[in-house]
């Protein structure tokens, strides 16, 4: 039964630019997070590929590379938004250390491989993360972490309004 | 931030007869129940329906009332069980109540109705309930409850061994 009280818990926490994923950040901070305790809390954003966007043009080819290193700053603006947003929300926190993560790929296979080389002891992130289209070509985010991340996984939806029509 | 802080979270656990939703019961109690709290947990075991058994003998209607009535009492017998050492599992919880239910139908509609009835704040589960059999039959409870139950679910796997064959 003690084997994990007063471990240093490591709780890795998807986060995206969705309102989903900003409440499922605070529903971690009031029920999962103890304020005295050694818990990281690591905040991870994934740069989506760009293969997200070139659908929008049917062959991915037809972007001059201006737009492509556009495209890619905008992917890093995001991120930077994103992560210090969460770092907004996490700032009331004491004792527990707080660090953040910007990886690029498919963030399926990210956050996935991220849980395990981190050694998380819980994944928590929204179920309908990365937006409608971007979900769309890259299928469920949350889905596909359920299925392959060993360690305890956390889904937290935004309750009714938004996020409701499931 | 504080809208959750001091209420009384309702805590809900789905078990079953196998290991892993012992292990996610286990790891509940050390990371999301708080001890000084007034939470509620809820500890829900549902009796599938005797529809998972009739594919054993291919149409459903050969067994004599005697098997049918035997099935039932075993489905209780096992209920009964589940939840006697889900209880003690929980026996160390000074000030956490510990409530028990116990449901008869599709383990996936009735764990997400007794969410959505009881108010749950979070739901907590394995992610391979119900036996290999049952799970054929009766499709992924996990997925179904992610997909289906409005509140947080907190899907618990058991650290590889028996259940990392994944």
């Amino acid at each position: 039964m003690a084997d994990m009280v007063g471990k240093e818990r490591r709780i890795l926490v998807a986060v995206d630019e969705g309102e989903e994923s900003a409440h499922a950040l605070s529903w971690c901070l009031k029920n999962v997070i103890s304020e005295n305790s050694k818990d990281t809390l690591v905040l991870l954003y994934v740069i989506p590929p760009r293969v997200v966007y070139p659908a929008l043009d049917g062959t991915g080819y037809l972007f001059s590379s201006d737009i492509l290193a556009a495209m890619d700053k905008y992917g890093t603006d995001v991120a930077d938004c994103v992560i210090e947003k969460a770092k907004r929300t996490c700032k009331d926190l004491n004792d527990v250390k707080v660090e953040t993560r910007v990886e690029r790929g498919d963030p399926r296979d990210v956050i996935c491989q991220m849980a395990e080389k981190l050694g998380a002891d819980v994944l928590v992130m929204g179920s309908r993360g990365y937006g409608l289209i971007k979900r769309a070509l890259l299928g469920s985010v949350s889905n596909h972490c359920v299925q392959n991340v060993k360690c305890p996984v956390l889904i937290v939806k935004k309750p009714k309004s938004t996020a409701g029509n499931k």
